[in-house]
């Protein structure tokens, strides 16, 4: 059995989902595990990881508008709003959506279907470092 | 330490949800893992894995019902459309409800709660042939 | 490679989360894995596990304001009630939210990000009695 931890720094540019199959897929083929899973934890609880269709971008699009409905920026039922309007539903976001994504290994790559990408979710409006820890295990 | 890697070929009847612990079940059994984990992967981004109340099965139309209010189908706010009014909506479930569902092995038998069942949740209204991966690790 | 199993026997005060943070980073110290995972299982279908935000205990409040108005006790659309105007919610909500969490180790300890910290999440009204499987894994 092998195992193979790395940290992903990664940079959200605003509210908005970025692919980052490529950076895992990188962690995945440096492990040299042919067999197994990997595992992705973002370090942060206002922001998410994904898997979506990576085929049309406009369901991503969707996404937003759904949870822009679903926990609006400003929303007054919520309390908790010292770092912006934005903060709360942030978490309410990422709670709804996970921290993590576990994928299998086959053949030494992800096993991911056909549509299938990895996106980090920045629910916040700004700009912020994302930090995701990438293991790996396996024959 | 031990692994094994299944795929199983799951074939949904429409909308709804089919529980599957049967399937993953013998996948642990076969793996021969005593002490460890379970995890099953399903390669698709408009269904979704659940571990869900196994007794009554009213608890899953609920559900539905749910999820039919939460993301109706042929949503006005929603521009995905092109294999139709339910494809994007069950996007939105899919990503609401996660791709995965991780479950410890005791005793060389899945340590699911006595009320727990894990389902495939097709949320496109037609029937479709779904794979999942099913890794097992352990002692 | 090391893999260590232990059961919690969490007991809740009716509605609300219950940081088990400590909980969980005392099986991590006693598997003696310094790099690896730990993942939390929970065996119930009317509660949850979350990675939350652990600074400010209005963002706890803010998710019971959002989810009473998602998910509201007695829903008349629902008809999954004969153990209680809360049950069904309660699955609801569950199913939202997830019944595991998985967190790396690194150097000898749980990886969270600054900012969170591991939830029970009790979405019935009563108080119960809730098992938590936690599996470490690693090197």
């Amino acid at each position: 059995m092998r195992l193979d931890q790395t940290t992903l720094e990664l940079h959200s540019r605003g509210r908005g989902s970025y692919d980052i199959t490529g950076e895992v897929a990188a962690c995945v083929s440096s492990a040299g595990v042919v067999t197994g899973l990997c595992q992705v934890f973002l370090q942060h609880t206002s922001a998410s990881l994904m898997l979506c269709e990576n085929a049309d971008p406009q369901v991503r699009v969707d996404l937003e508008t759904f949870m822009a409905d679903l926990a609006p920026d400003g929303d007054r039922r919520l309390a908790h709003r010292t770092e912006g309007p934005d903060d709360m539903p942030a978490h309410i976001r990422a709670i709804l959506t996970g921290a993590s994504v576990q994928v299998p290994v086959a053949q030494g790559r992800l096993a991911l279907g056909t549509w299938q990408g990895i996106y980090l979710w920045e629910h916040r409006t700004g700009a912020y470092r994302r930090r995701a820890v990438v293991t790996v295990w396996g024959e």
